[in-house]
């Protein structure tokens, strides 16, 4: 999505040549105006595919989720990342590991939000290793629910994790993918 | 607005007397639409008061702020609840109770997305005993920005946060105010 790209290009920053900065209008300061964009786009590649909710995972999904939610008419549920010790036995639960903040945590939905029936989109604002949209897929997993796919708006192509969801069978539509930052430079696949 | 005090009536549940519960369609599974009708209402109510950004906190108040924010043509700055011990120079920072939880978090905005220029519209999904409220009026006055006023889902009015932040001068619409909700019956103000 050119938009996107052209934003990332002009806002991005990369730091100690892994780490793209999109915090001014992504993930800290959110746009939403690019993010009805983005929603707009994921309407049409999913048309016709019968979504009727959107799973998204805290924090920094959630505002995405809720602005593309409005072009499907359906409502978001996010996934939690738990601070309790005991996880209650009327939610789904995994854990997932981030590899920006170096911990594991326990991500959790309630299970009268995900339903057999349902028709998950997930969506997300990073796909790097691919951690927090597997935890996704296997919520979706325990609740028999059906992933029509991951809407994720940058993917670090030269991170593992779309190869191997994609390889799963899971559809995956990144707006933005990041083919290289080497020497700052963002270049786009 | 009685589209979302009607919803709550309907949806919401009273839980050991003091906990109101709307997971269903505010802050787990979130309904974008009543949303949208809830940014219209604050848009309407903050009209011709220049807000140029919304400010909130994470995770529940996010998808809210983003929604509403579409209303106002403005973007969202969203306050982090940080994990990591090392507070940066580059934040405004402040510690807030959550009574729910029963600990004390960390908030943090970036410096780069709170200005003196800015009036700011602060959007959350409860106000109870005021914490997370003070927390963002305390973030706004560190980076001496105007604080507009602050739009709030739910108020619970029987308890003292609402008092205490308008006695300080700061104008808080709230949605659905409740009143009590004695033996599970829940009545608004």
């Amino acid at each position: 999505m050119r938009e996107l790209e052209e934003r990332i290009r002009r806002d991005g920053i990369v730091e100690d040549g892994e780490v793209l900065k999109v915090d001014s209008f992504l993930n800290h300061q959110m746009d939403v105006q690019l993010f009805a964009a983005m929603g707009k786009e994921w309407a049409r590649l999913f048309a016709g595919e019968g979504v009727n909710k959107i799973l998204t995972i805290e924090a920094s999904g959630i505002g995405i989720a809720c602005v593309a939610a409005q072009q499907f008419g359906a409502p978001v549920v996010f996934a939690k990342k738990s601070r309790t010790k005991n996880i209650a036995g009327d939610v789904y639960h995994v854990k997932v590991a981030s590899f920006t903040h170096g911990r594991v945590s326990d991500v959790i939905v309630s299970k009268r939000f995900l339903l057999p029936s349902d028709r998950l989109l997930l969506i997300d604002d990073f796909l790097a290793n691919g951690a927090a949209l597997e935890g996704l897929i296997a919520l979706a997993e325990q609740a028999g629910a059906t992933v029509v796919g991951a809407g994720i708006a940058i993917e670090k192509a030269f991170q593992p994790g779309g190869e191997r969801i994609r390889a799963k069978g899971v559809r995956v539509e990144s707006l933005a993918r990041v083919k290289s930052m080497e020497g700052g430079h963002i270049e786009f696949c």
